[in-house]
């Protein structure tokens, strides 16, 4: 059986989801909702630091697919 | 329920929203409108200094979704 | 209501406009025109330099609007 | 009126141009045609040095539309 | 016969692989599944250094294929 | 009259051109083939110096569109 | 007679091809095929140092089109 990565998106639906983009640059949140682009929607959003420590809280953000690197469920 | 990010945008028209850009600059505005290629309209725009102090007010702005990393509600 | 970013661009055609593109570069000039790309016809168009004064007149400029960051009215 | 970005590269056939490409160069020439991705055709080409002096004559040169900044007729 | 590039990805299905993104960044593990833009479901996901030694442990992730150089299955 | 982009690479095949890419390289060649994203064939392509002298002999090469800057018949 | 891209392409299966990426990389290694968005899969891969000695051994990758700078059978 194949897992297309919009479906791995779609069982990752009201879990945490760590989100590495362009730049290096993490975010970590839950996953509310996300698009055919992989534009994605978190909720309780923060920004980590490269030690993985929180950088700044950031709530609900729409995070564009065009920056994501991967995904982590 | 998903909340698709066009959902989350529509949900937040008429009010204020903090947009990053690729470069890593912030605008802050109050969400006019939007379109599907997630260019946004902003209103009362002011762009941000790093420690979220205002740099410069730009009143009303058309910024191209190309260059958003995050838009947050 | 709803102000979609191209509602806002005709709203301002023949109006003064102030564009900024990818390398913070800015643009001053009457808004002639543009399309769905977010090209642009700009008129009597001044470079500006980082305080706003002006770099170079270039008159008549077609903007493409790949490079646009935002288009402020 | 409105002036399409395409309108007014139809009216600058045949007469001289300015194109600015990404990275700041400058190109000099008679606009012969152009299509919808606004790749530009030009005649006596010549590529600009910072102070608008001739760097190099490139006679016809086919400029992929891609890299354009602005055309200023 | 030819072996279309997506071909060769549905035989290294439930195999490991490496992956290459743009900046030279390597990550190792299962490939459970892909789409048509080359977006990769790897499962056991190593993320590795320079010198193929491994850096961090990702378990799943969801691998974008704008970022792609190369796949080795 | 106006020439098409296309036009002219159709008129130039089977002579040499120079063709710039992105970053700055030159490339010579006769123009065996192209298509509408400009994707080119080059036989006996030479890469060029930036004082236009031979680098590199390089035989037939598909050159991608998207990296060309400039193409000159 | 015109030689388009993809008919160069698809003349060099099973051949040796030379393929140099954005960044300057090049790969050497047996095409065993393409599509139409020229994703190449070599075989007996190698990534090659700048004086064309060898850096890496891959075996079979495929690359993707999109950071191909040309492609030399």
């Amino acid at each position: 059986m194949v897992d297309k990565p919009l479906d791995i998106l779609n069982k990752s639906l009201n879990s945490p989801v760590i989100v590495r983009i362009r730049g290096g640059r993490e975010f970590r949140g839950i996953l509310l909702g996300y698009d055919t682009h992989m534009n994605l929607v978190l909720d309780e959003t923060e920004e980590l630091n490269d030690d993985a420590t929180v950088k700044r809280k950031l709530g609900t953000v729409i995070l564009r697919g065009d920056n994501v690197v991967y995904i982590s469920p």
